[in-house]
């Protein structure tokens, strides 16, 4: 078997083209972009098109019931799968679920798992569409979430950036990552140290509202941010996809992670700025704009950081030296927690 | 854990509301239908909308790698989730596909699985347009397929049947069950015996050409088919669903089953129009259309054959008995083949 995801996506461009009439943007964005017919022929066409995304979520892959309430579960397939919506500057729309149920399910853990999947479904505005249901040999379930294009009509993807931007992060890097590694360690959910990383590990929020935002930013000279997408991965393997073939300067120290970030990995002896760009699971937004406009997009969302600036020369640069290592790829195996 | 497909339907129901203002269908059809906003805002409602299913194909519950070649494993999960595009009259824009990869896997599994789905997408025109993939306890495969009106702007829908119209089916039903009580007794698919009924379980086609053509048919009147829905679960199950609060009077008889269907039954001692209406996995489709308007409709598709009459009555009548028998429930665990 293709022993990661670059591979298997190969395997994939093999036998699929990634284009067609219908197919405003393919494979290899956090959505595709689907034009109906009526979306081809009328003028506003990104007015008319939906985005989509798939999610999946696997018991023993992507997380374990040891330390995963019922209501983590459903919240946090439904949290990914809406993360890529926010990474397009994407409204909700609605979202289908596949669900695989092992025998050893309770009632109770499946009312409980629908629970915390519909309470964040309602607070998105995000209605479950549809769905199918098996039985199988783990619990999984696949989120297929539908997004459209805000009152702009914009929807922002990657491989925008050009040299000279500002690269702009929101959200926090590495801390869901700590929270996994504390998690592992411990085996269960019963922890008190470290609340904010096992909470950003168990419940990650999608920035669907920043998403939006950022896409509807508009200065006199055009939209303020170009490009835009979703860090699910870390930002080690998500910021080259984002580049495209350009490259960066990250600019980032210790005042830049959560408090936790900082205290967690330097009492592992580890570096918190290179944890925290390994990452993974940090579902925060990584967007770049122009010099000229980032103070616009500043005044919208104050809580953005700016962490560096797309270079000309390929590759990224952390502080000067160089960024070696990959993020999460969760078709590798995971890593020891302790 | 819940015990059936309804049982589980009505713990879903019980936490996501199915409506929205974007959601012009919700759960319970064939598909759903969502309208992105411009679709929303215009007059063609149905051209600028899209409708979606999902269907999930696992190993050990809906197939077997000891007797489903690989390629016919990618055919039939996507064949499966597009009958039910063909169950709506709507034309294919696209599919997603979730993958999960069990570690015995090989490659050249993996690459003939995908040719044998790439050239069903080819020949339906239905690109494959993202996913996500991980790695798991078995092989499955989710497949969302998008579909979007045909010229006459129509998607048919469930429950619509009125007393006195005509009920047909277009394609063979029962025979793909006895394709899979066949292949589960032999446990491989080296048999020469039965060529009809095994092909018809291990490389299903979906119809979506009869399906887009009974959506077409336009009489001075009003649209001739008034109501749609492809049959996966068995007519037994699946009849009723279409019927919703009215009833129908079947009239079948072996003359109406395929030969392979008629001749493996009686071998086993059953009555073969039972089995046939127990059925499973058949993807064939079922429409109904009033009686003035049955003859345009078997003008554009004569192999539609006519299987029975609506009636106020509720409840289903084969050949003026009872049906009683449920049908196909992937839920439930297979029957024993032999």
């Amino acid at each position: 078997m293709p022993t990661s995801e670059q591979d298997f996506l190969s395997v994939i461009d093999r036998h699929f083209p990634n284009r067609g009439e219908r197919v405003l943007l393919g494979r290899g964005d956090d959505c595709a972009i689907i034009a109906p017919a009526a979306a081809r022929s009328g003028t506003a066409q990104n007015a008319a098109s939906f985005c989509v995304s798939t999610d999946m979520f696997v018991e023993g892959v992507h997380f374990r019931r040891s330390y995963f309430a019922p209501a983590d579960i459903g919240h946090k397939a439904l949290a990914a799968a809406a993360s890529d919506l926010a990474g397009m500057g994407a409204e909700p729309l609605g979202f289908a679920l596949s669900l695989m149920l092992p025998e050893d399910i309770s009632d109770d853990e499946l009312d409980q798992m629908l629970a915390g999947m519909a309470e964040l479904s309602l607070r998105l505005d995000m209605p479950l569409i549809g769905g199918d249901l098996s039985r199988g040999p783990a619990l999984a379930l696949d989120v297929v979430a539908f997004g459209q294009a805000g009152p702009s009509g914009r929807l922002l993807r990657r491989c925008q950036a050009k040299p000279g931007d500002s690269l702009l992060l929101v959200g926090e890097i590495g801390l869901a990552r700590a929270g996994l590694l504390e998690l592992e360690c411990k085996g269960c959910c019963e922890t008190d140290t470290w609340p904010a990383a096992i909470h950003a590990h168990l419940r990650p929020e999608p920035r669907i509202a920043e998403g939006l935002a950022l896409a509807q930013i508009l200065t006199p000279e055009g939209p303020a941010v170009s490009g835009l997408m979703d860090v699910s991965d870390g930002l080690a393997r998500d910021l080259p996809r984002f580049l495209g073939p350009v490259g960066a300067d990250l600019c980032l120290d210790g005042d830049d992670l959560h408090p936790e970030v900082a205290a967690f990995f330097s009492a592992r002896g580890q570096d918190p700025v290179e944890a925290a760009i390994l990452g993974g699971e940090d579902y925060a937004l990584l967007a770049c704009a122009s010099p000229q406009r980032l103070p616009m997009v500043l005044a919208v969302l104050p809580q953005a950081r700016v962490i560096g600036t797309v270079s000309a020369a390929p590759g990224v640069r952390l502080n000067s030296g160089a960024v070696l290592r990959q993020g999460f790829d969760h078709f590798a195996k995971p890593e020891d927690g302790c």
